[in-house]
């Protein structure tokens, strides 16, 4: 298994999994840091793969509450259905007795001759030909200072004001700083950039909270750079729905997501 | 609240209902039917919906197990986060002491004037002017019989084979053929016909056993018939991954919905 973007360390019960927090794996302000959520699927992910042997084919995490460093968290997973090919799992992850996310999901390899995308990968420029992109909060020592973004369509950080995209779409190339391995976990961190779209549709300085973030793999290959297809469907009393679509350099559909979130609007610079 | 497509009954606690199955929300061969996926989130929606007095903006079920008539569903609606706005909470179904499945969901308004939709509902001819479709098992007295398709593009029911649809996509009219409302529960079982759309990506007698529903409401209005936009984005190591996008007949994206499920081929007549 591939070195992970968090500090997942296991236990004596291979079911039972614990994450030490850092900064390096949150967002927020500088003294009200919290974990970002997709380091929560992710780390559950993980987890399971590793308790279970198998790879994630569906993983929805519900966000419940915040984390924040430096507490730990610990991760339950627990497995209702274990069949032939298939595992149903759930990964119930909290700080104490405090419940901070849970992640309902599948896992399993089937043997099928089968293997079609019907979604292309959209033109775009590569991302050397891309300007890199600074998070509208800067990076700091936080999970966004490890994450590199480059924007080949629609706008990210802090110029979105008064540019509303049209199609409610932004094309975003994403790589770990670092030279992690894109894997699932890594799928499921970059997962949760579906978000940032929410500002650059509507042309505000405009985010949210996730109430969810659900990923669904179809296939990983070896890749440096992941294109994110983030469309943003549609707001309406005060939540957002989006997907997103990621692609390997080469043009492989690995994974799509979704998520529905609680829109925020920052119209003071304090806000942001 | 409107009248329900399924049974779903009150107890002497508002956190509980029971929903006794008859063949009429079941799908499957005669003599070994079992309780439509839509229906279970279906009838989660409808329970949280009461519980809490709120509307459902997100939910997501995992499937653990089948139903099957005469049986009665137990649903208990648990609700970990109640906030000003927003209630996050959870549906287990069970029958006895078996669970089937768990529904995974956030419900709210938030007082806030964005309205937008960036997805357009796409060209079709009316339903009137669609061929009507018959289920490929035919409707007999199950679920199928009771809901009404048409088909704006792609193929349904049996006359796939060796016609796939290059884009992995079809459109299908639908509407409750008793007059029932179209509501948030009924948008959960349109939902559930994501599977239908890989027979017509594939060009093969193909459905699936769903893993998950997912379910985004953006914004409800009245319609009789809603135009279902069914997208299969691709298919690896035995399992499908497609979305939905629910248009009203004026054109509002009225929901969002995705899910996985495990590809099932059905090569002989007596598999179908």
């Amino acid at each position: 298994m591939d070195k992970l973007f968090f500090d997942l360390r296991a236990t004596h019960n291979p079911h039972r999994w614990y994450m030490p927090l850092s900064n390096a794996v949150c967002v927020g302000p500088p003294g009200n840091m919290f974990m970002f959520g997709g380091v929560g699927l992710g780390a559950a992910v993980a987890a399971m793969e590793r308790t279970c042997g198998r790879p994630v084919v569906w993983a929805t995490a519900q966000y419940l509450s915040y984390a924040k460093p430096p507490s730990v968290v610990d991760l339950d997973v627990w497995t209702p259905v274990q069949g032939k090919y298939n595992t149903q799992a759930r990964v119930v992850g909290h700080v104490h007795d405090r419940e901070i996310f849970t992640v309902n999901a599948a896992l399993g390899e089937r043997p099928s001759e089968l293997s079609r995308q019907w979604l292309e990968m959209p033109d775009a420029p590569k991302p050397g030909d891309c300007e890199p992109a600074e998070h509208w909060r800067g990076g700091g020592e936080g999970l966004h200072s490890r994450i590199e973004v480059r924007v080949a369509k629609g706008r990210y950080g802090a110029d979105r004001n008064g540019q509303p995209e049209p199609d409610g779409r932004s094309l975003l190339w994403i790589r770990p700083r670092e030279g992690f391995a894109v894997d699932a976990p890594m799928l499921a961190i970059m997962a949760d950039f579906v978000p940032s779209g929410v500002g650059n549709a509507l042309g505000r300085n405009a985010g949210g909270n996730s109430l969810d973030n659900t990923l669904r793999i179809r296939r990983i290959v070896p890749t440096e750079w992941v294109l994110c297809d983030i469309r943003i469907h549609g707001v309406h009393g005060g939540f957002a729905h989006g997907a997103m679509y990621l692609f390997a350099e080469d043009g492989e559909l690995m994974a799509t997501a979704s998520q529905s979130l609680i829109v925020r609007i920052r119209e003071r610079a304090d806000e942001r």
